[in-house]
């Protein structure tokens, strides 16, 4: 079958055979077709979309382009968390060692930063000596030693992903839900999981805005693993604000390490145990008072044996900026707004962030100290504290972090955290 | 602008602005934008369309990507046709110099067949000598000797659609009206003329299977023509039988020698008629009777004053097949079908096309002496006179040939040759 075949086959909105699938995959992952018709392939998918059984064909097939770990090397329950990004989301750093420490293994495959979206590769970065490309056998023995090991995703696992999403990134064809599942899906079930937790963002500080364009991708990951066989359960979560009150690299690993010691911000707390126990129950592990494992010092500890086994010294100072300036707010009142997508805008201006896949980071800049929406500010009281080496624009840094605050006169609610769940089971 | 932005505003569906559309054409055609980009670009509009002003723009970014030969150097009221392409089709053979004995200038880039679809380089080319590749230089002396002269696409004339057609047809964007329009008139624009007239087939034997995808090809030819300052005609004409008597490219050559003699089939006349009187009508000459030139021998000596300046022996014996087998009727009756796309397949299949643009064409085989629909048939008379050099698949050839044809009881009226006419004014 001619590749062009299944491309007018899709333009056409018919269904595509799971054969005609993996073969366009995996000659693609080959080079055997090459990038033209994969980005019209890509772009057909953008139109007419993908059938629940396409789109388990092509995640099914994205995985085997590579190697898959096979779970009978890993010992345990085996359970991941996966999350589509958003502005100060630091989550996986205290949850993969909060889970291990209760029992469960979690074999973590995690991403770097693109745009205003932190990637969690580039925060343990942040910590002196962290080695995040461990090969294959290195991860399996820091699991088997640790409960948990976070690393990047390996030139064997998921080529075709790696191929395609370079791809879509510049052919305008990363909106379309069956690519971003099949993107995802291909990478973590390629770690031997037996079970997955999905953060799905919504808000101005993700990609998906409205709650409509999230649900559809929950509902599309938890059926696409049902799909393929496994327990996929996803969680909804708002992203107008950023999580916690720090964004950057090191300043990040700084709050992660707080929540592990059983004290900062709440928002971070509350879904770190909210995420922890759908994981540990999905895993079948428990049932376990997570909450006791962030007070007894036993998460922490799990954190710090894996930043070891890893190279890392999880008694090195961070790095630290050369100078910290308090943002003061103009007037007094209640924060009405903290919008997360101009929070994480500046952060990206200070260095914090990349805008194309090869440009370097600073792991010491960052906002700090946030105020969060509903509480009260006095005039010239910080709402921030910005951490700079001095390399960006500062009036225009300036300019986004005023613009990304409203205070108002009254009291207003905080947004709501976690907004809907998608358990395996439902249709 | 990154061409990425330009795709994802064409994805959801805003108009794309001229410079935007220039930039992507000519940043194509140098190399700097690659292919992947193109061939997203095309299925974002294969699925969105384009405005009236955006496909003009599109076909001016295309002809401007090569280069247009200045009108002021070619003497005349220069007009062109062009066909969409069918089976059977030889009009530009007798029309070229026809419409030069009438007076207008004729300045035709014609091209190559491909799949069922003849091209009329190739059947030019049947004549021994015959050079289709002049420069520029060598194709206005000839028009300005002969009032015609009739070449094939050179390296110079719209690099953008050579090289975007050639992606197009590997990655399923070929049927998208703006693509298609863009393509034809980039190329016929640049060649200088005043006013165009395109000949829309419609039917069995044609790309444009139904009368609906005519009318709006037809339609967008003739605004695009507008939009761009360019007097445009366009016909809709009958493609559900073969045109004439003859299919293959020497076989199609003698029957336009016939026609230019004022013998041959009634079909091919009425049209080469009814297209000469539209495009003197167009380019301001006349009024001049065009059927006398066929009778005085005027265009005749004209196609044959044309064919010497192309290098061509105007007495040179046409190639001829080895074997000529008549092909008997299995009844008596009336020939009720008579169907153009499986005709134009036994004629691939006997060597008169290719299937890939770099196959080589036999120049004498093909099918002669076709009934037409409407004609009273014995059995055992011939349905049509095969040429064979003995290459093809007979057994598969046979099947198409009778499959093809359908004789019934009664008589039936013949198909109607011309079916709706769209003049430059008409909105």
């Amino acid at each position: 079958m001619l590749p062009q075949w299944t491309l007018e086959r899709k333009r056409d909105g018919q269904e595509l055979d799971s054969g005609e699938i993996r073969d366009f995959v995996l000659s693609y992952t080959r080079g055997e077709i090459p990038d033209y018709q994969m980005s019209a392939l890509a772009m057909a998918i953008y139109f007419q979309g993908m059938s629940p059984r396409e789109t388990a064909d092509l995640t099914l097939a994205m995985m085997e382009s590579g190697s898959v770990i096979d779970p009978g090397r890993i010992a345990g329950r085996k359970v991941d968390k996966h999350s589509t990004g958003g502005i100060g989301d630091k989550v996986s750093i205290p949850l993969a060692p909060l889970v291990a420490a209760c029992g469960a293994t979690v074999p973590m495959i995690s991403g770097r930063g693109l745009g205003i979206t932190g990637g969690t590769l580039d925060k343990l970065e942040s910590i002196p000596g962290y080695r995040t490309g461990l090969g294959e056998e290195e991860f399996i023995r820091t699991l088997e030693r640790c409960g948990c090991s976070m690393i990047g995703q390996t030139a064997e696992i998921a080529p075709a992903d790696r191929k395609l999403y370079a791809l879509r990134d510049v052919t305008a064809t990363v909106p379309s839900i069956p690519l971003i599942v099949s993107s995802i899906l291909s990478k973590k079930l390629a770690e031997g999981i037996d079970a997955l937790v999905l953060d799905v963002k919504c808000g101005s500080g993700a990609f998906m805005k409205s709650l409509a364009d999230a649900r559809a991708l929950a509902r599309t990951l938890v059926d696409t693993g049902r799909a393929m066989g496994r327990k996929i359960s996803a969680v909804i979560t708002g992203m107008e604000q950023p999580l916690g009150r720090a964004v950057g690299n090191a300043l990040e690993i700084r709050e992660a390490l707080d929540i592990l010691a059983g004290e900062g911000p709440e928002d971070v707390r509350t879904l770190v145990l909210a995420l922890a126990d759908r994981m540990l129950a999905l895993a079948g592990v428990g049932p376990v008072d997570a909450e006791t494992k962030l007070h007894d010092g036993s998460a922490l500890e799990t954190f710090r044996r894996m930043v070891a086994c890893h190279g890392g010294d999880p008694d090195a100072p961070l790095p630290r900026s050369r100078r910290q300036i308090p943002f003061p707010a103009e007037r007094a009142g209640f924060v009405s707004r903290a919008d997360a997508e101009a929070i994480g805008r500046a952060c990206l201006l200070l260095g914090a962030g990349r805008c194309r896949t090869d440009d370097a980071i600073d792991p010491a800049v960052g906002l700090s100290d946030l105020k969060k929406i509903g509480e009260p500010v006095e005039r010239d009281e910080p709402l921030c504290v910005v951490h700079s080496n001095g390399h960006e624009d500062w009036d225009l840094v300036a300019r986004l972090i005023s613009g990304a605050f409203g205070i108002g006169d009254g009291p207003v609610d905080p947004p709501p955290l976690i907004l809907e769940q998608f358990e395996p089971g439902e249709g």
